[in-house]
């Protein structure tokens, strides 16, 4: 299965010409995640081929303006381009209400069903689950109530114990219902599901991390995860204004990726001081070795970039 | 004096890769008027080598997300980079709520003054007023409440009338004075400013007149204008989709410009189904020969543009 991040802004909280805010798209078997979605970001989907009609589910770490001034006019886009699918948004409250005071003055009715589902700012849920995937949110340490994603995709549904299988001679017809958990049941006889499969096994997983200040909490919540993406907006030695910010420093992401064991560590939400982004992922390296920068218009194809 | 237009984006609702949505600046003599501000406008202002933190007066003609929804991220980018200066924004009475809404949600408490002025939805009036120049607004025939905007340049203060002067022997150290406005008073003598004054002539005047249907009383407001920005969403034959939508076509704009003898016309507000806009010139010019295109990054210098 395909297991894609296109980053469409790294940039920290005022834009630059060729630094847009953050916004990073998912696609996980041409089902479109966004995550966060700073201003401009429709034109950044546009630019990088990727439709936005396809996103029926948007991410919102938290109500900065860097991570979120962009959704009003790729949902108003959306409309005017006739949407007609259903679009699930994950924020923080306040978004509900910023969203629809902005429709109401334009007196938009939108083309499409809008949902909101509320971000809880003390604690940790799984949001959306399929048969491919599962996201879930965890609280990171900023100025603002904020949260990460976690992004696990599953290699199968439920995987059938073949061996039960074989000791119950369950017909094959039944196989579809019991991947999804559903317990065998056939004239006289019932099986509970959790006899007969085993949990799913996750495949790429990847962990979505900005806005926050170094927190040893955040290490549990990243453990073993494939890719991290983790903010380093200031260079090592601007750890005070770090700190008083809520961001991290280099140094600090480099530790977060060692010691919760991932394989990669994808950096961003650099600070506008920074022109030459080489410093920071030196600095990133000497924590932790397989760091990356991401830069507008990069893909990280999980299939082949840390196996 | 100075007098420049910079067209920051000139597209209709749906922004494109390299079409931004309506905003332009008007540098009068370095003072620097933002004319709409739709999504991206900070970094169109970057690109340019316009100083955002030089604009201190903002008008947003109406409430469609085209027009204003790069506003929130201007004013937090003039607050993250420490401005100091008071900035004025002219607009629809629910502009001031939008905008609050957005700073409360992110715990923002601005380091500049911010005032809002409510543009009326039935009458017009004049916004602003200095030495320099008078900028009002009119009423447009669009789908939501919208204003068009007049700005006229004051090639002087009040004017003495030398003779009067002379007759009464009124010393010099009166003129600047004389010239705000004030009656003269000296020892018992006491003079009506408008004896010994005549009203100040204007110099370049320019009209920006976004999003309408085609309107006859927009002639009378635009009359003898130098420049006259009118939209152009539509060419043409699609005039029922004009109509229906609050806008106007390449011909209905010459007409308004021929009529209203302006001396230019420039055209924008282009539907993003039109890939190449010549068509759209060269159907205005059908009816107006004097007319341009605008694209972003364009600047219109008032003194050779139309002599």
């Amino acid at each position: 299965m395909s297991f894609k991040l296109t980053i469409l802004g790294s940039n920290s909280a005022v834009p630059l010409i060729d630094r847009n805010p953050t916004s990073q798209l998912l696609n996980v078997n041409e089902r479109f995640f966004l995550i966060d979605c700073g201003e401009n970001t429709q034109v950044q989907l546009r630019k990088y081929g990727l439709s936005f009609q396809r996103i029926h589910h948007i991410f919102i770490s938290h109500l900065h303006g860097d991570h979120y001034f962009g959704l009003i006019g790729l949902i108003t886009s959306m409309h005017l381009l006739g949407r007609k699918k259903e679009l699930h948004i994950y924020a923080h409250e306040q978004l509900k209400e910023i969203i629809n005071i902005q429709l109401s003055a334009s007196n938009t009715d939108l083309s499409f069903p809008l949902f909101f589902h509320n971000l809880s700012t003390n604690s940790e849920a799984i949001l959306f689950e399929d048969d491919l995937i599962t996201i879930s949110n965890f609280l990171l340490d900023h100025t603002l109530n904020c949260s990460g994603f976690i992004f696990k995709e599953k290699k199968y549904k439920r995987r059938l114990d073949r061996k039960k299988i074989e000791h119950f001679n369950i017909h094959y017809n039944f196989f579809t219902s019991l991947m999804k958990g559903r317990d065998y049941i056939k004239d006289d006889v019932m099986i509970k599901n959790s006899e007969l499969t085993r949990d799913p096994e996750f495949f790429h997983s990847y962990a979505f991390c900005s806005d926050t200040s170094f927190s040893k909490e955040i290490i549990s919540r990243v453990k073993n995860i494939d890719v991290l993406y983790h903010e380093t907006t200031f260079a090592k030695d601007v750890l005070e204004r770090a700190r008083e910010t809520g961001h991290s420093t280099t140094h600090q992401a480099g530790q977060i990726a060692k010691r919760a064991k991932v394989k990669l560590l994808i950096t961003g939400h650099y600070s506008q001081r920074y022109t030459d982004l080489s410093i920071l992922l030196e600095e990133t390296k000497e924590v932790f070795q397989n760091s990356m920068l991401s830069y507008s218009g990069m893909t990280f194809d999980f299939n082949t970039l840390y196996k």
